[in-house]
């Protein structure tokens, strides 16, 4: 009865979004070791940092270095994230391959976390994407609390449709809609893509899943079923979302690779090297990682 | 695109497979403590113990103390296994309401866990089954290693069929299939419950996941789509298989009941008690239970 495809893309947000939200710091010299074994597991796509004020992100303060010392895979896309003109001109010195904008589908979120209304954020990122695609990098955006936001509770799913219509007409290459908090039900997920079918360009939008309660492999699973085939994920579940009480846990990247792998859907990772991966970035935070597939090989004691 | 069904009925496996895989002894009294506070949950189902020889199973060698202790509330079946005669004539000494009887679908591991070929197991059940019955018993029984063994790897649908069908000729009124050792996958169970369609007894086949790879929760999803509407768990997701290496992890009863409300399926239990009844437990077992909601609950420090 499940329609699933035969591949799927996984977009390795680890070093951005796992590492912003770590307690203690993590050296340059890991990060970008880290990413230079990511880049070995058949990962086509890494998220190496954020290029915000590290007012914002001490966590990520070092982004221009890490992309300066990452050994480059010609097939790996280098990412990252930039709010601003001036996060975008560093990410183009540091030559990084593709940029990504972000804003809410929540007004309160949006405000609190951009500073910005939704309607004063458009031209802001506007620019940004004209500018990226001048500088001829290609662009992502992505739309946060798309299943619920911890001020305003539900979002309508029109709010979601408009901010990523408006998105999508100011040229971005694609779409990563965020369960920022991780409240997302299989249920809930279901009917959002039952409405955005034939509205949002599914080949080329994402799911951004966060695991707080569980249910993010069965919004994956819903989510395949729909034929969405990009998923945004954190090796070993690093990170989450540190403005949202209780939304620990992105979506790891391990086991969501051990699902597809075990349905016989392709993503070109091997995923002993990204157990490998994982264990290197285990050594350098604070506590175990929550992915199963960590748990497991702690308990193998390897 | 989802069938989802308005309700579904969880049995409780907590105190009797919980329990019975942890390595610290859980005092009598706090036993039944627990069942007792689990009993106003709201749960209409609660497998108690295990009537087994101590030596087998030290953890649940007071299945009579407890069985003779607890509150029985009028609303609540309270159930224990029974791997034979003389087991079933203690519990129904100790006047459970229903008894399990258990095999497996794979021949080795229904050798190394009951010391009997598959064959030889038939009408040692089947004396148990009619003995129950003559007693006014209700029967549940339970198939292990559907989805994977730990021994023979993978296990023809066949073979779950057959003792399955073997099972319900004897007259149990009640199936539930494990995935023993947490390998399932969602297309696994998709392919499998195609398969068993019109064959066995929808109505009354309960599916028991385990959460090792964080897929519990996605098969339970897939079953629900094809009409199941009975499922094993055990609060905090406490317990596993101890003869399986890396088997940890029960599904959790209390993530399995938040995500049934979040996608408005009922289940008669309430979700702030059962909170308070995890906790309960978490108190007298050692290390964090590993459930999502136990978790939140303890981030937020409550």
């Amino acid at each position: 009865m499940l329609q699933l495809p035969k591949q799927v893309t996984i977009r390795e947000v680890g070093p951005r979004d796992g590492l912003q939200n770590q307690s203690e710091e993590v050296a340059t010299a890991d990060k970008v070791e880290w990413i230079n074994r990511l880049s070995e597991t058949g990962l086509r796509y890494i998220e190496i940092s954020s290029f915000v004020h590290p007012k914002w992100i001490p966590q990520l303060k070092d982004a221009r270095e890490v992309a300066g010392a990452i050994r480059r895979d010609p097939g790996v896309t280098y990412a990252a994230l930039v709010p601003n003109r001036k996060g975008l001109g560093a990410a183009i010195e540091k030559n990084v391959d593709e940029v990504s904008v972000f804003m809410s589908a929540s007004e309160t979120h949006n405000q609190k976390n951009i500073n910005k209304s939704i309607t004063e954020t458009y031209p802001v990122l506007e620019e940004v994407v004209q500018e990226a695609k001048q500088a001829g990098k290609t662009v992502r955006g992505y739309v946060s609390t798309v299943f619920g936001c911890p001020y305003e509770g539900d979002i309508d799913p029109e709010a979601v449709f408009r901010v990523s219509e408006r998105l999508l007409e100011m040229g971005i290459d694609e779409l990563s809609l965020g369960d920022t908090i991780g409240v997302a039900d299989p249920k809930q997920v279901d009917e959002f893509l039952t409405a955005m079918s034939g509205r949002l360009p599914f080949s080329r939008t994402a799911m951004h899943f966060h695991n707080t309660s569980g249910m993010a492999l069965a919004n994956v699973l819903v989510s395949l079923n729909h034929g969405i085939t990009i998923f945004d994920s954190s090796l070993g579940g690093l990170g989450g979302c540190p403005y949202a009480e209780g939304a620990s846990g992105n979506l790891a990247t391990d086991d969501l690779v051990h699902m597809l792998s075990r349905m016989g859907i392709e993503t070109g990772i091997d995923e002993e090297k990204l157990a490998d991966a994982a264990a290197y970035i285990q050594e350098k935070v604070h506590g175990e990682l929550p992915s199963h597939r960590v748990q497991i090989a702690n308990r193998k004691g390897g």
